[in-house]
């Protein structure tokens, strides 16, 4: 038996935050039930943000209820503060994902908070779900512009692992070190990745790449061979950087999944479906552009 | 100071083969020019096959001859036979690179010879060479569809080993161990490539990537890891595989400079006048896919 990996489909949100279409409801859940159809069953199925400022999520509520109701779903949601979480959690879900910037610029433009607000808003939510009845849910944090920002530029890597260390230690479930603009590089990825995971053991830590630079893929090798077994990707790698319009975005969840499967881990994912529907997602979304690689030559002859 | 790598431009080469426009005599100078401007100065500059299969290579030996006057320019061609060698000799060449087949069936086609045909026919380019009066000229061979093969599908790892040896045992200076189709993948690139550097060792083995299937850069991560410090690129990605006409082409140079260079090793590249370059090569070739990645997104901000 090999050894598993978790890949994490997170195009029903990161990868719709870029669209010009915004998809309806029972698309995204077409798009969750035929994911886990394939064998993809953990999904960032929405993102729990002002509807003023992301109105193609104002349907969050919605989705995540229905999406639990989707057999063998594991559906999670990205939450920007408080109130996305306790709008989250009453909506049913039992894995969040918060999110704040290594950058403190980049933070200021995405959640505008300082990171110290964020921290304290994280801690906000951590007393938040402590206080609630029944079985705690599971929540993670994601720290964004890791490896590098498109506004202030360079990243010290002490400060990634300092974030962590604190998320850490308000109470976070697994850390998600994502390299937002796609900045970061292998020789980075082994060293930032390996002195967060030390850092925070025994929590789980995960890996959120973007491919605007082409290292992608790469990036998670990389970060394969330091230990990581957790990946975030977007179906056709749909999504992007709003700084960098024509480059690629998040890696393709059908590339990272190829790529794992052939370092021999075991996804669960039955790739043939995932291509099949990644091609019907293309069609629900004229004038995107959408990643290459295996879901556009198809897998090798054997 | 950093280990330098050798980063081969086959662009010229590799990535003329599959344009619909062929480029004149002098773009293609002018492209190895900038490019040695640019610190690039390994170029497989043609191909010395016969005209009627490869009419863009008709200028063969005119391009090698001024090539060589580039000053700087290290100019090799490939040749597929002992008659290209000859040519490409006579030329004043300094640097062949023969290509052949591992997979049986792939070099039929792409040669029209048995394996063992290729062979004898190396061994014959060999002895030529060792005739010539003054200092010998470098002879390497590529081994094509080490990774696979569209038409046949797999191709036994110890195959590859054996040819390599063979080769090696014929007088071949260099082997270069090629993925043209794009089926190769990090786990496979560091078990063949190693057994090949084992096997052949103290010739040098370089390494030819494409990124059909998304893996290029993620390969030449793996092949760095195993020691491999010689590597081929086409400017902008150009090129590609006729079997898989929407997938993308060779690893693109300035990629393979960007993630070469973030690994710490020097490849002696300015990548901003590579990428002022690749704008320029793109405006000849109208109507070609281009890669994306780093020479779309630009440089990171530092």
């Amino acid at each position: 038996m090999s050894e598993t990996v978790q890949l994490r489909e997170v195009g029903p949100r990161d990868g719709l935050q870029m669209t010009a279409t915004i998809l309806s409801t029972e698309q995204k859940l077409e798009w969750c039930r035929r994911e886990v159809a394939a064998g993809l069953v953990d999904i960032e199925v929405t993102s729990f943000v002002s509807p003023k400022l992301a109105p193609q999520f104002a349907d969050a509520a919605d989705v995540a209820r229905r999406a639990i109701l989707i057999e063998g779903c594991r559906p999670a949601a990205l939450v920007p503060n408080l109130k996305g979480a306790q709008l989250a959690l009453e909506a049913g879900l039992t894995s969040l994902y918060f999110v704040m910037s290594a950058s403190e610029a980049h933070n200021r433009a995405n959640v505008r908070r300082t990171t110290e607000e964020s921290l304290d808003e994280f801690r906000r939510i951590i007393e938040h779900r402590d206080t609630m009845p029944g079985k705690k849910a599971w929540i993670g944090s994601g720290i964004a512009t890791a490896f590098g920002c498109t506004i202030q530029g360079e990243v010290p890597e002490r400060r990634v692992v300092e974030i962590a260390a604190r998320l850490a230690e308000a109470g976070a479930d697994g850390i998600n070190v994502a390299d937002t603009v796609g900045y970061g590089d292998p020789a980075q990825v082994r060293r930032l990745v390996k002195a967060v995971m030390d850092e925070v053991a025994p929590l789980p830590v995960a890996c959120h790449f973007h491919d605007t630079r082409g290292l992608g893929l790469a990036n998670i090798l990389a970060a394969v061979d330091v230990g990581v077994r957790s990946f975030d990707a977007s179906l056709a790698g749909i999504g992007g950087c709003p700084f960098a319009p024509s480059a690629s975005g998040n890696v393709d969840t059908e590339g990272t999944a190829f790529l794992l499967e052939r370092l021999g881990l075991d996804t669960g994912i039955d790739l043939e479906a995932l291509m099949a529907l990644r091609q019907e997602v293309e069609r629900w979304l004229p004038g995107e552009q959408f990643a290459r690689g295996v879901g556009v030559a198809g897998l090798p002859r054997r």
